[in-house]
């Protein structure tokens, strides 16, 4: 078993879960070579001035290429499986096959000022590129799930302070998971919920690639839920807030296997088999979308690139371990979201108190089968 | 538990496999009232003169509004989950949100002929239509799965009868499962796969419909097979024949819903949730392509209609149950297809020999987990 | 031919130039009733401190259902004809088939700022709606067009009080068009383009609807340009500044045609049509989106509606003037855009100085045509 | 002007009918290196024994990589401007992003026999490819259009060795227009439709390209039609049938551009903007689909290739100029298609009778603008 390699958040694996698959050494979407993750997060349990509910809600930004000086277009694909959500950028993605600048994922009522701080952001951080006079736009990708249950969602509180230093702060290395950015006040199949990763290593003939996967995960109801492919939502003793979802879950896929985005198309398609693992049907009032990127193939933006690019591309026959991969990725990125997860709310300024999930008790709920499996 | 209503069939409920949600009274597509499923069966051990391999093969017919005198436009949705496949009539049913006629499903490089007989059927069975004169064009929806390893596919010997004998033989009642029509010489998980159905009712307000699904399973690796949660496949002592995915599915999924084209869409998609439940990835080489339509709003021709179409449609907010009865009625009815499957292949003839699940030996397994669990 | 409702501002019509079909009572897109249009716009000819160019640029705001107390969702369909853009809301408008809100139009930087007013806006002045404390979340429909060829775009000026201005500023009545609101930088053929608008009577059975058109035009080159089918762009004689296309053009279409949203979102899909009539090929650094929405069928909000909902729609059958209502509405609306438009630029501070297009040179170009044809 | 390579026929610009762009040396699809056209006809002016209509259709057959002992897959991507139409193989080339084999059009009942021959004449013609016994299953690409107000379509008079003629009389060279091949009974914009075939050559850095276009034109109405940007259907005092729209237009696009799936896809999209310029708006009974094919990068059947391909893709800065000759070869393919076109119906047989258009008629129409423009 892979070590967890950030031992203050307790992992799905730490307690027993199950999973299959070859993860990578961190078992994070940062075992994507060059991909960096960062995290803006706002807790307040008091109510600002006016308003009713507390403050539980933050940034998540994600950086393909991060070190370079100069913004990398990534090749990409997106699946919107039930629409009820936003990813911004997605039109020239799904048209031009790729984006620009990093990622972020924040509640659905800061996605504005989410993306005016990416906008600024990017001016600032690839200063160079943008003076040089030419004509230059930028279509960020910013996506949410909302946080209004245990969030002053209304109060929209995230700032372009919180942006930048999600992004600044984006590193490679482990991944902070649970109540953290975008994830900080989620919900999950009636659990907490929260930012969850995972890995997975793939050999494609010669050469090992990996594919890893991020998610906000939001989305579910308590009866739906399923892990390792037992109805534990309907197992466990904890108290069911008996939510009907109102949630959503953005999956974000990074890999450094060469796709074109046809195929990252198909590979965030494979969003829906990854996420149905755990139970839902993805509900009306879910925005379940997905991205899929690769760091294979970097060309120049395209304005000072040559007439004719090259590029490398997995051979279609060769995709089924890679879509395996992302869907134990997302899999197992749920789990670890949730088991990451802390019990908020319940204070006096709060409707609700949603529990974390007890992984424990998950962990002998499993047992007992493996046992008599 | 439903009694089995066609006991010749064991069926996956007959050996105690568990399944979630109420189906109908024959937990099958014609539960939905109006919908008749037929089939015409090739099974012929030998080749044929100069072949060399043995015939295993059909038609399947589903046919909505069936007792109507004229065809009668239904509203419908499509999902290409993977493409390596084809279902025809998906431009119209895309763009225009309906269709007139018939379902097909055959065999790979049967399409054309069953393509050819709809055409013909359609044209004779409601002559009436045709014979007045108007310009009036047929998009019959004929989809495939490739039965090329117990099947002598290149020999294409599907004819216009088969298709008749298929459309003309539609029935109310119980449907046929297993090695029979487009499902006679299917693999599913490296068992012997086919034709299956199941069905769900779902209250909406204070009225009760149903939703059915038919498949013609021919889909996914032995290690992939997960029934009720459980890694079956690799659980089971049958011998594996260790086949990559070289299949695809067709899932097609009727009900009495009003549901309006934009959310027949949104049930088609579910069918991805719906087969991963078994645990497919949706291979690249499968056509895993979902066809979802509904009995509700009928309406004329539309050249012979008025302006103005009057319609209901379910409020969104309504659909989870729905969608949760469309998975459901998919999960079991791939697994009703295996069950009811023979084995098949073997002889002199044949490269392969597909073992039909041992469904005792499956509802042993889980039956240990739920007395542990 | 329908006198001008807003003399101050010239339009196509005024000089001469023919157009098919029949407008509405304004040529607007406020003759669908209940739609109104808005506009914050912002020129200093001075570029800001510490900045090089000048600001020229806007907010321009759509409201359907404009009088209402509670948001109305509006049925809707979008088209991605060319994605190098943004339009927000869209994920949720091709899979739910309608939206809730106002429609923005701004720069492309600025489109995080507009969507963070919008949710704003929206929650003040349908606060009754929000303080219940239902979880409700808003997903605006924000989209944009280039302009920093003639605006300080990466300064980001437009605040909060824009987006406010455009939206309490919305009004039936005459449409402002040319440098307005979001149009206020447009470049369009090469010549100054910016907002324009138009509208179509459509008879269907006894019954008369109007199709509306705006357009924020700020695609193709100058060789391109064909009005009434004549290639006017080469004919003219005015300095051409040899500008590859680096714009877009957002297309929404209104309606008060009962249409469902797999037909609005056909609808929407003539906007290629409609825009291809001036001569663009759809350029690949262009955003060409189209949005279509319809004020018939009035619903409440989902959460608050029963479990069926009743509507109507237009027979498939009678689309085709409707088709052309919107083709022809936006053919006009774009060279209303130009002909409104006024020279922007050649100051100290700009690279480029852009002529508004002679109309009367146009008019006079196609007199003679008419009179030899 | 590119001489007429075809005598027998006569094109457009052997009247002066003028278009913009260069086309390569016989401004045909067959410009294209390896791409092959070929073409059964079925002419019968008495109706066969207890039919009421002549017979006038037939097969088109378009193969690329055409010298090939090997079937080669060709990227390719799919646009379906108005679904109400057929184009098989769909699913696997938007998914995908190529197929493999011939290209076919024939009327729309026939589809199932044509698509029924293409997959006999692929498993005959590659049978070394086939008889290796590998599961290969064939998804062959059938499009139509409807002919049934001149042909009798209902009789499916189209059989396997019309097939056959079609494809094994593809060749190199010239390429037939007007009444040929599936193009026999078609009717556009009130005249007489067909075959058409133009092309143009696009420069992208140091090399030079091939852009051809094959219609089968089969839509829009006489009040309707534009050519070189003058309503010509209003014009010409030709006899008017008033026909609604009840036809379709089926756009091939063929080029030696190294284009990425998602980029022919892109071209395909450009369909709308190519048939758009004589004036179509694309009506609700047409099937207007279009495909989009590059021969560049060949690489072998996917199960014999290695698990990465290389490949090479237009930089999208460069698009432009490929779009115009996309748009401009489409244009010119539909003008030619009735300009081939011979006046046919009117038999004491028919109910019609469509008269080709008066060429040169629209020739002087338009030298007259040309005098005075």
């Amino acid at each position: 078993m892979t070590p967890n390699p950030h031992p203050a958040i307790r992992r799905a694996r730490d307690f027993g879960i199950p999973f299959d698959g070859v993860p990578g050494p961190l078992n994070a979407l940062t075992d994507v070579p060059g991909v960096h993750v960062g995290f803006s997060t706002l807790v307040e349990e008091t109510p600002r001035l006016g308003r009713r509910l507390p403050v539980r809600t933050g940034v998540t930004a994600i950086v393909p290429h991060a070190g370079s000086a100069e913004p990398v277009p990534v090749f990409a694909g997106v699946h919107r499986f039930n629409g009820n959500g936003e990813m911004t950028g997605a039109h020239w993605i799904e048209d031009g096959g790729y984006f620009v600048g990093p990622v972020l994922i924040t509640n659905t009522h800061s996605v504005g000022m989410v993306h005016h701080g990416a906008v600024r952001w990017m001016l600032d951080r690839y200063r160079d590129t943008f003076d040089g006079g030419e004509p230059l736009w930028l279509l960020p990708v910013v996506a949410e799930t909302y946080d209004g249950l245990l969030n002053d969602i209304n109060g929209q509180h995230v700032t372009l302070e919180h942006v930048f230093e999600a992004l600044d702060g984006a590193a490679s290395g482990p991944v902070a998971e649970g109540n953290v950015g975008g994830g900080t006040g989620m919900i999950a199949y009636g659990f907490k919920g929260g930012t969850g990763t995972a890995s997975r290593r793939v050999d494609v003939g010669a050469s090992s690639f990996t594919v890893g996967a991020l998610v906000q995960a939001n989305h579910g109801q308590r009866d739906w839920l399923t892990i390792a492919g037992r109805p534990v939502g309907r197992l466990l003793s904890q108290s069911d807030p008996v939510l009907a979802e109102r949630g959503s879950i953005i999956v974000v896929l990074a890999t450094d296997l060469p796709l074109a985005p046809h195929q990252l198309q198909k590979l965030a398609r494979r969003g829906a088999i990854g996420i149905g693992r755990n139970g839902t049907v993805g509900g009306n009032s879910s925005g379940d979308i997905f991205l899929a990127f690769s760091t294979a193939n970097p060309h120049p933006l395209r304005h000072r690139a040559g007439p004719v690019l090259s590029l490398e591309m997995i051979n279609d026959e060769f995709l089924d371990p890679i879509y395996q991969a992302a869907v134990q990725s997302i899999e197992e990125a749920v789990v670890n979201a949730m088991v990451a997860a802390r019990t908020t709310g319940g204070t006096p300024h709060d409707r609700y108190r949603i529990e974390a999930i007890d992984a424990a008790a998950v962990a002998r709920l499993l047992a007992r089968d493996l046992a008599s499996g």
